[in-house]
């Protein structure tokens, strides 16, 4: 029933693989189906002016999408001159779900920014950049404390994200780009690897929904990150 | 407990009043507590380029704060060249939320903008947009009805939207500054007056919060969309 | 034989009502006519840059306009990225206005915003603005020197603006919309409570005028502007 | 008296050059005193959008200034991405100077660009833009008479400007840089070759000013405009 | 002598894999050693504005580099609001080869943009992007021919594109960043398959150079690219 | 056979004014034909920020041409908010040939802007940039050498450009308008006093070309430049 031939509750396949940028002190690629997403993570022993003499780090996020990683060329937002609404809404909500995984005072006076770029797209972008920027930035903390600068591990958990969204009238996860177009009511699910909540963003496209249903959506989305955490886990 | 003493469930003293641009085809200012805003529909009867010939219609939203209606100034938009992230996530919300509640085939190949331009701000000031809103557009909406050029309702029930958060480990309603500033998690939850959900957005800020207290947020929730759709209806 | 039946030299009803923004250090809502201007002053307790070490202070000014001030709506200036030309052409007649009447160095090194925005607009909008503005300013002058950091009073004069035209061959004072849009010549003059001048800004918009007509528009705009300063007395 | 020397009512020595952008439908170089402005006319056998099937043309202009046209380097508004607030006023008072000279039915539907570039700024630019530009736009309505495209001249009168100010307490007339930056009250004054006010632009700097002063400055103007007419003519 | 250990004349190790981006009419992801740049062909159906109704089509190409694609980050130039002029002078660098290439009237009215994003940095990308962006080009063109749109083989013969510098004295081809950040002269060479020149930049960054050394670089050019050729001929 | 009836060597008559910007410290017009810059040199006494403390100089450039320097007026720069991809183009390559003749450390921590605006083109505007934007500067440096701050010359030669093509399938030099809109293969050479090359810029623009015409170009080229350093010198 879905244009996948997926039951509601299964994912698409997963592979995250690390240490794919060089320069980077921490990244991987991660593939959730045909949605490809580069994240990176860059150290800067600063934190941004706002919090200089307050003994607490930052951890923020970048999110682009390559001109053609769509089914129709987009327009560079760097020729066009500014990010969109779409872009700017996604990386604030990747740098504020990653920044809720982290103990800000054992990161210390540094700032670790995360850039995420789309190489392919095919729904649920904005989830893979948040599980995939998580294991950058693990990547990068974990080079912090070899290098024994920083002694308390600043993340306290993993963080992982899902789409979820009713469609044709039934409750499904990981949405891909033909399920996610037509979907009534869809968003995203940010939870951390013990299934505490981060963020619920869930909207209604076409249709509302009820309590019932967002009972039955939070329940796909409890299971749906547990396996993505069991791939962080077993990429690391 | 409540820096206001507000009773955890008790929203702050709400006020619509209706009809206050002359120019505009609806507008009320609305204020929830100290939170006023000014709410303005605009008609153009043709709609976005991009709906042209779909026999479909479009509510759009704009959203500004006069520089000093915070406690400390802030730098104008229009002067810095660009509206903040904050700025165009809110209107994204504020547009998304308002159409989900439009037939736009009944309301047929027009356009209505809503501008909520907040006069003073003391938290909760997109869903006072939103709730205000509303009614600029059901006035406007009231006079293409009156007017004859729209025979059916193209709204098809009240929108409302009301903020919830966990403040000092409590579960609350309608935030003002003082706990907004200080909650663990907060969000928004947009309903119909008949209950149904439009939008859930809620998110950690500083504690994860846990499936249970997500449930004690929707309660809160629908008791106090359920007062502010009464307070629409009041004003019209 | 003005559209709105007043006499040459009949200003509209002018209302001047304080303390209408909590957050700033002084604010006032002028209503001239169904001219209607927030205006408010916020206080910096340093000078801009340029004026960093030499003793003086700064008064400056802000304008703008809601999209739905007008008859048709015009576009947020935030969004389109720039202030239009003559948003700034005004806003700094404001600011130059109210600095002519200000001591700068009974001030001291600090800054005073004024920020006008139009919440409705019909003509004059920028002489609604000097006036008003000139009592926000006065409002968070006077909060200085209640609080002894300023002594000598820095405020020299009343400052206010009122605008003269000639409509249908006659010279009338204070032009609404009506008049404004078909006025051969038209233009602002600015003085101060004694009566001396500040700023004369007077412009061929269809007809060239005589230096007769300029003193016919100089004697009426001496008799509004005294009309004006009565007005803010009484709302101080 | 005078840091040059010259009488209160003595103009800086006009040259006014003509012919001297080989591709410019109209052109001239101006000189007044050390102020140096190259003027050029380009025609557009349209009107810009807002006039189209109105018969009615347009005339408009645009200022520059070389980076070191002035004593320190200024910023190049190319580079910067923007047009200061200075520029966009002049350009805008050029243009509306410019066309209150000019019969728009006569002209047709065309436009008109002046383009005034400060080459050496030593006071006085825009009076020298607006007293060139005319000259410019002179030739390229000759031009389009010549061609017979243009039947009725579209040039009603000669349009110059002068400034004029009080320095040192005495009224005078065409300030270089010297006494610019340090009289009390500055302005211009733009006529017609019969003498006819189109713009006046007085303003307090630093000393409002009397309806005495308005009345000498005034006596100023008539006179010295004048003689920029008078060289207009003999440029021609 | 060289850091890499590398003889005068030798390239670095060439990958260039096809079909990465399964959106793309073509794309390939070229590895020139540690330089990657991704590489897509995007086709429309219509010329640009310019172009319309001339028969002729156009070849154009967009750069961008990820923020971490060097070793320490570059601000994104989506955030920033403006490419920078090394970018935008790579870019047009890129679309005038590619077109050297193409016979646009065989193209007919279409477009096709090249897009070359570098993935990781290490030295030559301009180079890379053209020789990996042909390849894309290659590919979507092949698509057209086989759809039968375009009948005539748009490409007249291949284009690559190879570094050339004098780098401690030397000259060497292909620079790496540690011999590019060094050397005193350097610069590109884009040639044809049959060893035609279509771009010669040679610039002295250090120590000017003499026409027996420029003599040197032609010739490592000439061989460089043949061997590139034989790379895009192998990939294909 | 060329369209001015020029020798294929054949250079245009060449004109160098100095001292035509009062302000300046080293000013010139160079007229190379019809194509007219003027050029000035400013100089700041602190390098720019990314020079501090490095006991190095730093000499840049930018580059503009008024609206109506060309056949059709253009957009101005500072109107359209930012500066096009060529301008971008040229400024940097006259910043980068003018450097490589500099000793930066004999020019100590400060700047020098050459400033390059066409008053009016007709083909090899960046060329004439250049050798007269080096007169300025030598200018410029002589005063610096006057007033002893700087001891030993900072120019280590002089710099001169000019550009070469292929035109009606002849090597000519020193192309205007009308050769250069036509000619197969376009570019420009800059070189020193004494011959030595700083940067070969040689692009195909309708047809590739061969080593042996790259030869003949760089014969014309090297005679060219010789004159142009002997316009320099008779002019200093």
């Amino acid at each position: 029933m879905r244009p996948s031939g997926r039951k509601l509750s299964e994912l698409r396949p997963i592979s995250i693989e690390t240490g794919v940028m060089k320069h980077a002190e921490g990244s991987c690629l991660i593939k959730v189906g045909e949605t490809h997403v580069l994240c990176s993570a860059s150290l800067e022993d600063r934190p941004p002016p706002f919090l200089k003499n307050t003994g607490l780090g930052w951890v923020t996020a970048e999110y682009g999408m390559l001109p053609r990683a769509t089914n129709t060329r987009n327009r560079r937002e760097a020729a066009s001159g500014k990010q969109q609404g779409r872009t700017i809404e996604i990386q604030r909500l990747i740098g504020r779900a990653l920044r809720a995984g982290v103990d800000r005072v054992a990161l210390g006076e540094r700032q670790i920014t995360i850039d995420c770029d789309v190489i392919q797209a095919d729904g649920g972008t904005r989830c893979a950049a948040i599980t995939g920027g998580w294991v950058a930035l693990r990547l990068a903390v974990n080079k912090l404390m070899k290098a024994g600068v920083v002694t308390t591990d600043p993340l306290l958990d993993h963080v992982a994200a899902v789409s979820c969204g009713i469609y044709a009238g039934q409750p499904v996860v990981d949405l891909d780009y033909a399920e996610d177009s037509e979907a009534g009511t869809d968003g995203n699910f940010i939870m951390t690897g013990a299934g505490r909540l981060i963020e619920v963003q869930m909207s209604a496209e076409g249709a509302t929904f009820s309590r019932d249903q967002m009972t039955e959506l939070l329940d796909l989305a409890e299971a749906g990150v547990a396996e993505l955490v069991a791939a962080q886990k077993a990429a690391l």
